[in-house]
């Protein structure tokens, strides 16, 4: 079956890790675990597991979502694996990191057996965590701000009706801009309602103490219709 | 050191293919081998290795790379990983694919005991490969072709000299514009212009049947300032 010497390379393992992210009270929230077991017991870390031996790794990870948060369907996307030798203390193990995006509303945490706890943290504050979890993160939110520029998945984030506001504020989250690059209100308006992506639900919020704001949903089939017309998404 | 159970996830091996491409004659190539061994012995596919335990995922692809093509110093940008559980008839193998740009005038391949033969061959007379490298290839093309349109790394698979329609036949191998939508000569080089990323060598090519045209060459600084300044490279 092998090739003389080849087995010596199967002794290494594979897990996937998860940037699940969230938005939230004008912010990209995280949703760590507190790791229970060793190594690391104890510290925040993103929620992954060892990919089992029938396991796709996308379905690896899709799992791991579904156990901790009981959703799936959700937007999945693999992004990146790190293999530095000694980034696991009990082996070699390469990991598969991945995102996702969910609905802040939608969402209720599952018990678990492998997480101690589990939280929605700000990006803004987010710990030291294990193993080269930090790294991973960072590289996922990289590739998040990439992505929203040019592919309408922003609205993942977002609860179904929302207004051109909350648009514009996720917006502002996720490519933080410096303060001499804001997003300029007006020309973010235009830009967004110009590629027709949008339905106007001829609703206006509900209980706000300013002056209510039109309600509006994400229409994917508009974009289909908007790439296929051989334009693109860009904001 | 092992959590109970937590051994049994240590049986998998992980290698890296590469998808090396380059540009010659109009058209966009891939190096592919001829594999010296079981499994799939005499079958076309992806240059690869196991990744060695004392390795980092980007230094074994820079390692197959290096000793099939004498290359260091080339763009090498992970792509992806691949790991259906039946992928490999050897066990689980998780493969992280990489793809690489070479300008093919710089190419010397080098006596490689793990490859029987290696050949550049044109993108649209690949033959069915071994293990899922068709997927790989098609995976790394597709960002091949995403890539060269926001960043200019399209320069990588051009002699440092070339001329305007040298770039326009190169975007137009990557992307491979439905005939109605082909590039448009006069448009495409005000843009590349206009971005002011080139220097104008004043020189023309020598040896040709036609008029010469002017040389060029990128100059990374360039970009670097475009960046800078907030705008960005788009094709």
């Amino acid at each position: 079956m092998f090739e003389f010497g080849e087995e010596r390379f199967f002794t290494s393992a594979i897990t996937v890790d998860n940037v699940i992210f969230g938005f939230d009270d004008g912010e990209i929230k995280i949703l760590l675990i507190k790791r229970g077991t060793t190594p690391f017991k104890g510290k925040w870390a993103l929620p992954g597991d060892f990919a089992h031996p029938d396991e796709d790794l996308d379905f690896a990870s899709a799992r791991v979502l579904k156990e901790l948060t009981g959703l799936s369907n959700v937007y999945l996307e693999q992004v990146q694996s790190f293999g530095h030798p000694n980034r696991h203390p009990d082996g070699r193990v390469i990991t598969v990191a991945y995102f996702s995006l969910i609905k802040i509303s939608d969402f209720a945490l599952q018990a678990s057996g492998w997480a101690s706890g589990a939280q929605w943290m700000s990006l803004k504050d987010i710990p030291e965590l294990a193993f080269d979890h930090n790294e991973i993160l960072d590289a996922c939110f990289s590739k998040l701000q990439r992505r929203v520029r040019v592919q309408p998945i922003g609205f993942e984030l977002l609860p179904p009706k929302f207004t051109l506001t909350d648009l514009q504020q996720l917006y502002h989250a996720i490519l933080l801009p410096p303060p001499d690059k804001s997003i300029d209100k007006r020309n973010f308006r235009k830009k967004i309602l110009a590629m027709d992506l949008l339905i106007d639900l001829n609703e206006l919020q509900e209980g706000v103490a300013h002056r209510p704001a039109k309600l509006y949903r994400f229409d994917p089939s508009k974009y289909r219709k908007l790439v296929e017309s051989g334009f693109s998404f860009e904001v």
